[in-house]
């Protein structure tokens, strides 16, 4: 155990959810050291915070706890996780939200309701419930400590890139599955699927728009070219130099995409 | 002492202020942690402010330092406040910006100008001033030893919810005194004057509009169906689910509420 | 060395970037405190994150590592830099970024590669080259170790205010280089040019618009009274009073400011 507890929420930074939520933790565990993820995850995002907690987690060091609320479930019968994966512990409603980590690590219902705090109203299980166990993970409890085994957590269901062998060449379908600040377009497509073949051209389509160039940064595209390139979570990536291709080209998360690559 | 100060500012984030703010408790107080409740607060928004402070700051542990730093008048004669309650500190300008906390503590006027910064100008009393007062208390000193004992602290006049007994039933009349991120109208009214005959019906009314069903949870509510239910602050609060019911009624903070229950 | 490793990068909040930045530096580092200075810049402002942490940095302790992450050119042939200045070290691509610090300290450009993270793509320098720059000196290492001395680091042009003497009196020129939250402008013309004989009152010029009162604080003004003040870095600010001065006159960073004093 590092004492490190990562926070991601979708409480925003303007109101007393996020402060509340550290003071609980720092109480019921004066050792922990706060790390603040992301308090802009989309009000309900829950698909947007498990991909978020996807590409930070992995880079912090064994022995942290995860805290993630977003939870439009508050107050519901919906159960509260705890995930064990990669030398990591993560806390977080059981909607989905965890799906990341579910195939590698273990998984358990949180029973002990002696851990929850007694506050008004059922509105705040951040502050109430989660803050609480992630506060008894960091202080070293075990998780079977903290509840049941189970084998039936919510998964996220997401549509699955493909490759296409035709006559003409190979065709890659996917999602834009994150437009970052900068307006580059994410794709769910593995960078290997970019053929050797393929080298510094292909057609990538989003929106009926269409990218040719492959570069490896974005200061190789000149300024108002759009390019594809490998991204850093080792997917393809759709950019324009020097501006938003989101805004440009009017595309959103959960458009599809389309790569063709010529045989040769 | 925790060594822990939370921070509460209406700086934003994309200016040198908070960083100045921060560098300078370390600077005076290696050993601080800092944690940042929000700095997102609306320019010059004591009331919003004070709000905001009064419902993170309870979470944290005893022997924490709060500095709130919302200071329109920031330069002029206006004092700066140290408040002792319930075991934590409390770092402000004489605003009414520690109001919540006034009832409890003790509040001191801040004289030692030893402990000031020199720096240019009289705009930045956050770095130049406050930040060294929380430094000091972090590092053990008491309020007494910072300046003299005061009983005329800024108090914030707030509107006094009312619980009026009518022949039909019961009325309550408070106030709408925060819009979470979340679009929630969180009131004034006590919870617990919800009357156990008012039952899972009442007609509550903001700004023309009204909410009849009484629900424990969010997800309670039908998909577009607004609801009463108690807040995480023990107050009466008024939710539309999936959506912003602020943005769907049109309500901004301090709105009138009422609410009506039937006598059985 | 205290630990601390300060961050100001343009990811925006609502991305995985912070997190995976901040990971990797623990995972590389356990003991380092982490500090957010801003992660709101604009998209590949270097000039904007230069004056930022021209700010920031020197309120914090001597052996505080300042991470600045604002890297257009991220994954082309640009250099990456470590300065040592004013007892501070910091880490930031050679892009201007660091220029506040050069006249003061050594310069040196990273070559160790072993240190570098293999990871997807060259999108993401923040995580995989910046981060462990940043580690190795939090854990000690000399800046000599990591590379070598330079002596061309790339340097921002910056206007410079001017001070001339007419027959009427004098005359400032200078540039708006900061528009705050507040909307007050902030202009390069050093406080002390203000000569004594302009007494209360000069007439200060932006964008047409004229301030002609000269005050100490911003209280000090009536309500929409705009106001000339020494700024908390010691240059000459404009300002309105409860409202943006930015808005008002619709001024933006990089706006000319003329201010004339008569000569008494």
């Amino acid at each position: 155990v590092t004492g490190i507890v990562t926070l991601l929420t979708d409480y925003g930074l303007a109101d007393y959810y996020v402060g509340a939520l550290k003071g609980t933790i720092l109480r019921l565990a004066p050792r922990a050291r706060l790390v603040d993820v992301s308090h802009d995850v989309a009000p309900g995002d829950v698909v947007g915070a498990a991909d978020l907690l996807a590409g930070a987690a992995p880079a912090f060091p064994e022995g942290t706890v995860h805290l993630a609320v977003v939870d439009p479930g508050v107050g519901s019968l919906r159960r509260m996780l705890v995930v064990e994966a990669g030398g990591h512990h993560f806390v977080a409603p059981d909607n989905g939200l965890l799906s990341p980590f579910l195939d590698e690590g273990g998984a358990w219902s949180v029973t002990r309701a002696d851990l929850f705090l007694r506050a008004p109203g059922a509105t705040f299980h951040g502050r109430d419930r989660f803050a609480p166990i992630a506060a008894a993970l960091v202080r070293g409890d075990h998780p079977a400590a903290l509840g049941e085994r189970i084998v039936d957590p919510v998964r996220l269901v997401r549509a699955v890139p493909r490759r296409e062998e035709a006559e003409a060449g190979v065709v890659l379908r996917g999602t834009v599955v994150r437009v970052d600040r900068f307006g580059n377009l994410v794709t769910d497509l593995p960078a290997e699927w970019l053929t050797a073949s393929a080298g510094r051209s292909v057609a990538a389509e989003v929106g009926g728009r269409r990218a040719e160039r492959v570069v490896s940064h974005y200061a190789e595209l000149a300024a108002g070219e759009p390019g594809v390139l490998v991204g850093s979570l080792g997917t393809l990536e759709l950019s324009l130099r020097g501006a938003s291709l989101a805004e440009a080209w009017g595309v959103a998360r959960g458009e599809a995409v389309r790569v063709e690559m010529p045989r040769r």
